[in-house]
């Protein structure tokens, strides 16, 4: 296909270095290049325009080229380009920020803080959580559970957070005092018959164990997604959190949310841990927050944490953590105009309208076809995911590489997916209509047929 | 103080957890918030204006409020807010971009990979490391070198390696295969009377014996930055690099270059390897790729380590590592316009006119002084640092926090500059010009006599 490579293509290919791609497949297809983007839609080089049933990497909640957004960067570049937050410095746009940022959360919080991404969010929640239990006395208390199939960043103590085998083994992760316990993962770990509630109070047993096994006085931490995202797309099911929660509560063990994907109103509720009903000490958020126009992350610290931070600190001094781009101006100039938006726009009841109809949609015009064996989400996050056979739920031959084709069939439709293995996935702008809607579900079924004529 | 505290700064107290800031003094004195910025000097909420002799946080190296990047990040907002790269996605600017910063590596490098932030970058680096190794078939080889009072990062890997015990102590660091060698603290640290290409000869001595103790099998890499920076402002001494680069090319160890602060000319040569005249296998940048003006980072990958990775693909699949803002789009129309400005400025000339000449205007004029122990520096990495007597090198009294002092002294003058500890540094924008010196250096002398009347 080489020959057929624009110039951009060709640049890219022999210069960058590409995240979550496989060489062999860049080298043999060449990169598809994008030059603009406006609303839900994407151009490439070549003008050939996709909708973007991703928007970015579950980031572009309010659609390309948002003109608010684009000229309050363009302003405060102008105005103040850079300046950091060491040291006691600021900025006024930060503060601003920060304040609308606090009156935003889920629960009552007592400070943000600020990078550049999810990934550095979560070393800095890792980094808090150790921190808080050595100032409040409890240097024991240190390590940290998470989940299989969980993403939480690509740092290396993130990448051991995160629960993927492919982002363990061949780089020695995951490293740490992490344990991993099952994934919530009902279509394919539930025992047959099983309900949700009983999975879920299975699960919380194992957490009990898991617990009670090592001590609750050595565990810090449990971190969750509302839904898991990179891991295959897979909601909670019924009382998870529930069940999970008063277990961590009962042994004094940090419940931290990571809502970079759900924060901001991707499930229809402004957080995850609305829609689920749960209550974290430590909440993790960044793309939607500016809608991916610029790199930023926020922590939102509970008083429960930062009551003992700012009451030992005179002992402690400085607090020796931060980035260079923890709390960028421009990118505070940047939420500021998406969390307006958000709520002028009315963002997220058209999360709570189109996402349940985006759902019966693809389960109208997929749920009997042969190989789709699961068709489930929340809110705009939404997952289908491909079986060699409905009844059984065998999986499809690996080698096949079946949820790739389908991506390469939709793309071929003008249609941007995202292949989890044979689980397709998408994250739409929130600001999606139905007809839009419409559209992506069309482009998909028929390019799930172009792969697999039921 | 807090009555006079504007509205800005009450609201960033109350709101923003801040990075390297002490708590209590935040809380007794207030942020000092800016509001804008232009050329070398920021100003205040207040409307008080500070020559900025830390370009931020040694970053904004072509000045506030550059048309040329302000006009580019604008554009390309609004063309295509973003885009990503996973997946074997691109788009035009992120290609243009990446064979441009091939184009600028001071020596022949295979690829770039992008993130947001010096420390996801290092975090990269160590993934990559672990990652070559075990493609290449040495699973043993994996121990990192790195040195006290090193800067790498933030993230709980990079802080690890960073060298500096205030970001250890409390966060349980470091963590992970990592061992510590002496700093190249030549004032500090080398036996009296002994000289600088001696004291270099006693590091490599200390390198190699740490190699033979543990094994050069098991020794994957050593990470330095050119001259320290947040560490203390450390140039290495006469002859560091050759010896150093010498043993670790024998052992087959890996050179990471951090050039997050020293890239793209801040040494007075357009990368620090060039001013020492080293040869990376790996270059870790930031900073100044984008002046500070969009969170942007870059990994520099040689043929020796790329070789491995393509030629290992097929095995080794998808690679599982990356970030959401790996080449964000706008960053690499920010840097674009950057790297264009730093060639059209005549940048790299200027840093080795002016450097100098502020090196030597701080010797004449601070140079007698009691108080003042060293002055040192190279290009506009600029330190000084204070004693409480220059003949013993004894150290002034930590609870005076005499540096901190002279900061706020420095302040009130309007000039920025940063205190590591008793060490106060300079690292202004890279365009500064003699007469902008010829002033920082003015306020600067005052406020060491406010603080230390000689």
């Amino acid at each position: 296909m080489s020959s057929q490579l624009s110039q951009a293509a060709l640049r890219d290919q022999r210069s960058q270095f590409h995240p979550f791609t496989a060489i062999t497949d860049l080298m043999a297809d060449g990169p598809t290049v994008m030059a603009s983007g406006s609303g839900v839609r994407v151009t490439d080089v070549d003008g050939k325009e996709y909708l973007d049933g991703m928007a970015g990497l579950w980031c572009v909640n309010l659609g390309y080229g948002r003109k608010e957004i684009t000229e309050a960067i363009a302003r405060q570049s102008e105005r103040l380009s850079f300046f950091h937050t060491f040291n006691g410095m600021s900025t006024d746009v930060v503060a601003e920020c920060a304040e609308a940022l606090l009156e935003r959360a889920p629960v009552p919080m007592s400070r943000v803080f600020f990078g550049a991404s999810g990934s550095d969010a979560n070393e800095t929640q890792l980094k808090l959580i150790w921190y808080y239990n050595n100032l409040r006395g409890k240097p024991e208390k240190k390590k940290i559970i998470a989940r299989w199939n969980a993403y939480h960043g690509s740092g290396v103590a993130t990448a051991s957070l995160t629960g993927l085998p492919g982002m363990h083994t061949l780089f020695d992760l995951p490293k740490g005092p992490i344990i991993h316990v099952s994934a919530p993962y009902y279509y394919r770990k539930a025992p047959e018959g099983m309900s949700e509630r009983e999975f879920s109070r299975q699960l919380a047993k194992e957490l009990e164990d898991v617990i009670e096994r090592e001590g609750a006085d050595t565990i810090a931490a449990f971190f969750a997604e509302a839904v898991m995202g990179a891991g295959g797309l897979i909601p909670p099911p019924e009382g998870y959190f529930e069940e999970i929660g008063a277990i961590l509560k009962k042994h004094d063990i940090l419940l931290v949310a990571d809502e970079v994907v759900s924060g901001f109103g991707r499930l229809g509720t402004y957080w995850g841990s609305q829609t689920y009903g749960y209550e974290p000490d430590l909440i993790t958020s960044a793309k939607g927050v500016t809608s991916g126009y610029f790199p930023m992350s926020v922590c939102f610290i509970s008083p429960k944490v930062w009551d003992v931070i700012e009451g030992e600190a005179a002992k402690a001094g400085l607090f020796g953590h931060g980035y260079t781009y923890s709390a960028h101006p421009v990118g505070a100039a940047a939420a500021l105009a998406a969390l307006k938006l958000i709520d002028e726009l009315k963002v997220v009841d058209n999360v709570a309208d189109v996402g349940p109809y985006m759902l019966q949609s693809l389960k109208d015009r997929l749920g009997q076809h042969a190989n789709v064996g699961d068709i489930r989400g929340q809110g705009l996050m939404i997952g289908i995911e491909l079986v060699k056979d409905r009844a059984t739920k065998e999986v499809l031959p690996m080698a096949d590489r079946t949820g790739r084709q389908v991506l390469k069939a939709a793309a071929e439709r003008g249609l941007i997916t995202r292949a989890l293995g044979d689980t397709l996935v998408f994250a739409p702008p929130l600001v999606i209509n139905r007809a839009e809607v419409d559209e992506l579900v069309d482009k998909f079924a028929l390019a799930v047929s172009d792969v697999l004529p039921a």
